[in-house]
């Protein structure tokens, strides 16, 4: 696991690595609208529930931010973390499903300020099709694989009943998908190109209980 | 990072292998229930996209399970895990927001097959306290430290805007809550005994959209 000494992908970098940096992004995106200049990684283990060197660890597979005892410059890490995970432009996304879960997904408000829109809403339920849910025509999952090449859909949201999941995730996957974020309770098989991000509370809690008295 | 070889909780397993422990719970159930006995550590492996050896380790931190070149008995295997995660009894949760996404979650009908029952709902709203949601009568907070006493709640949901989130936390942390699952897009600050796991499909988009070329 070495560093490239670049900011270019690095492909050696355990998943667990870049699951963290959106964290680490969320803190300093709101460091520095409160108008914060330097961080220590003492500062961002503080708020992130990490160790310094672990925060040093992650960071050291992208390159060198900081120097030793200066701490990070807040605005300039963020720009680079931004730019490293892809968050430097906006990603189109289609949701397959528009039971209540899809409906909710569709509508919420926390994906457009993050640059993840979605431009298309799926379904098998014909009496859906047709519909209008927050300004978008649901269409038939017949056209999924159309709508993935004109819209530049990157990202799939499989928001179905779990016995339809895996079925639906492979369309996805063969219309051209590498991003699948699964709020069906399964772990789905995809191949290894394929990026599948579960959205599972139940697996949530089922990993707390172990640390109840 | 030793063995310890019995089933007692042990305390330097790291965090991420007690995340994936519900992962194989689930995949065991749904062998179990089709009637599998056996299964071996590369088919684990297959279905939840890891190595055979990484699935070996992480079970070794338990003890022995299965024999080299036998496999694992299935639903002996299901039973062990599920009582290591606490899984074999059921644990009473409360929810700390009633608005659309704390009714959503209120309402949600996979918690119950899986143990975890909703017994108390919390607002801070006033006009919102005294009504029914699926069933349960909404609290004021002030209520929570009596209800989480006299209820047995071992689990908080963080169903609140971000900006109340921290508060919120504060305040289940003082009634004595050491296990939080978290919808409010923040990295809560907590004491090191309490347990926070976050619901953020945004943070989930954040850490794929690395992989898109």
């Amino acid at each position: 696991m070495s560093t490239n000494g670049t900011n270019a992908p690095e492909p050696n970098v355990p998943e667990v690595v870049i699951q963290r940096l959106p964290l680490y992004v969320r803190v300093l995106t709101q460091h520095s609208r409160r108008g914060v200049d330097v961080i220590s990684s003492e500062q961002l283990g503080k708020l992130l529930q990490m160790t310094p060197a672990q925060i040093r660890k992650d960071l050291s597979y992208f390159g060198r931010f900081g120097r030793q005892g200066q701490g990070y410059q807040v605005a300039d890490l963020e720009a680079q973390l931004r730019e490293i995970l892809g968050l430097d432009r906006s990603w189109n996304a289609a949701v397959v499903g528009m039971g209540r879960l899809g409906r909710a997904v569709v509508s919420y408000p926390g994906f457009e300020p993050e640059g993840f829109n979605i431009v298309a809403a799926f379904e098998a339920d014909p009496e859906l099709i047709g519909q209008t849910v927050s300004g978008l025509s649901v269409q038939a999952i017949s056209d999924l694989p159309i709508a993935v090449q004109r819209q530049s859909i990157k990202i799939g949201i499989v928001a179905v009943p779990v016995d339809h999941a895996q079925h639906v995730i492979d369309l996805l996957v063969d219309a051209g998908i590498k991003s699948i974020l699964n709020y069906a309770p399964l772990s789905p098989q995809t191949p290894d190109d394929v990026v599948v991000r579960g959205i599972d509370p139940v697996l949530s809690l089922q990993s707390m209980t172990y640390y109840i008295d």
